[in-house]
């Protein structure tokens, strides 16, 4: 293959400069905090100063929300894959439980606005639904909702977070678990500047564009069938300004060091009008620690 | 197939009691006047209360966003879909031009904060990064986002909405053509009660589950590719509270009529665990028009 992958010359590290998204307390954080034992974290306001913090090198690793079991893709940090040059090399699946938290002296039938990010109210959309007479607001993390709540000085504004906000921020919980399905996951990926393979590696991230051809998904997914390669996720992105056309985010279990490997990318780069490979990384959750 | 589908004994009608999300001036409005000359419009403030009045026999028909060409699909939309019993009968593909518009006295480097529906706000999301002091807030429809500003009396609020809301709510245009792909197109959906197929149908929408075997999707897609059935969306969306399982939303070109087309559809219901025809329709464009 053209694509240039190195194998890691170090182990994974237990400590570095990480980029997350958010503030003190955000999912990013407790992702983090799975993946390194002792992260020196920066935060950043948005997605993609994350992607532009690893860019330039100014962090080693950023830590970004994939995809979440309730909700489904986080997009926009899949269409900002289009607009960075990074790695995969990492990836973590953590349990979210989403809390209604307010100040002090607030009360649940007091609260006449939420705060929270989109993601998170996405989650929780049940509750939401069965308190129709409160606003909701989005903002960019759902820590950063927890921080305006206490500064607010309002009693009758409340942030949906995690529980870890009501240390950080002096919140008082006003719901527990109010997420709308019990069992619920997010991914988030660990991307470096340049794609480098860590040892044990067994999953890989490619994005590509289909040929302009009948059956051209079915010729694609064949191509992984026919070696037995377990696809994991295929996810599609209109690319802005077609008329419906589509970049293919997919991941697949494989390992670089196995020859059948190496003739399934080149089958690909041949099929496939355009073909590259995000990453070679393997996955760790937070109940398996 | 033992799906109850009626052809429709009467032609599509020009007019019809039609519930639409929002307010007048909405997308989803002007979605509507391009299916129907003389529409008895009703507006609901959710895309859920689309689905209720039109199973609830309230409304004839209900039109519901479905997919924009930069922004991708309206993830809630199918979501509701697992809940709602009901049939797609047509399908339109309008262009979305999205412009900010402010009361009379408002200047652009006066806004302070922006209302709009999500989609919207997705759509122009480099306008609204440019403008990183501006505050973003979550509307339920740009045509409310629009009423809202005029309501307001405040200098500083701006709606990102049709340039229809200009003339409705009497403001003013304050930045024209703001979305970030200069083609920028939303399908949307037409439902009914129960689902009726209208002459010239060319397009089946299903919703299925595969089979826990592996390259199922491949499967799935070789009954499809083996007839040269030319599929024109999958879209798979979580099943709340499973680890990652999906549901697929699959739309492809068929006719009733055809013998084929009866076989692959018994060939589906052999193969998926679980198989449901949400209708059979034709998609017109206000391109088209």
């Amino acid at each position: 293959m053209d694509i240039e992958i190195k194998r890691a010359a170090d182990p994974f590290p237990h400590k570095s400069v990480v980029a997350c998204q958010g503030i003190a307390g955000s999912n990013s954080e407790t992702a983090c905090r799975t993946l390194f034992t002792d992260p020196d974290i920066m935060f950043f306001k948005s997605f993609s100063a994350v992607f532009s913090a690893v860019e330039s090198g100014m962090c080693q690793y950023g830590i970004l929300p994939i995809e979440n079991s309730t909700h489904g893709s986080v997009t926009a940090v899949y269409d900002l894959m289009q607009k960075h040059s990074f790695g995969i090399v990492k990836a973590v699946k953590i349990s979210i439980t989403h809390n209604l938290l307010g100040r002090e002296s607030s009360r649940l039938s007091g609260i006449t606005e939420i705060l929270s990010h989109e993601q998170a109210i996405g989650q929780c959309s049940e509750f939401i639904k069965s308190h129709p007479h409160i606003k909701v607001t989005v903002c960019s993390n759902t820590a950063l909702a927890a921080r305006l709540v206490a500064e607010s000085g309002r009693d009758d504004l409340a942030a949906i977070c995690s529980i870890q906000c009501k240390e950080i921020y002096g919140l008082k919980p006003l719901a527990i678990g109010i997420q709308d399905a019990q069992y619920n996951c997010t991914r988030f990926i660990c991307i470096s500047k340049s794609p480098v393979v860590y040892d044990g590696s067994d999953k890989f991230s490619i994005v590509c564009s289909l040929p302009h051809k009948p059956c051209s998904l079915y010729g694609l997914l064949g191509i992984f069938a026919q070696r037995g390669v377990n696809l994991t996720k295929i996810e599609s992105r209109p690319i802005p300004g077609t008329d419906f056309e589509f970049l293919f985010y997919i991941d697949f279990e494989a390992r670089l060091s196995d020859a059948e490997t190496k003739s399934l990318i080149s089958e690909l780069e041949g099929y496939l009008s355009k073909l590259e490979v995000l990453g070679i990384y393997s996955e760790i959750s937070d109940a398996s620690e």
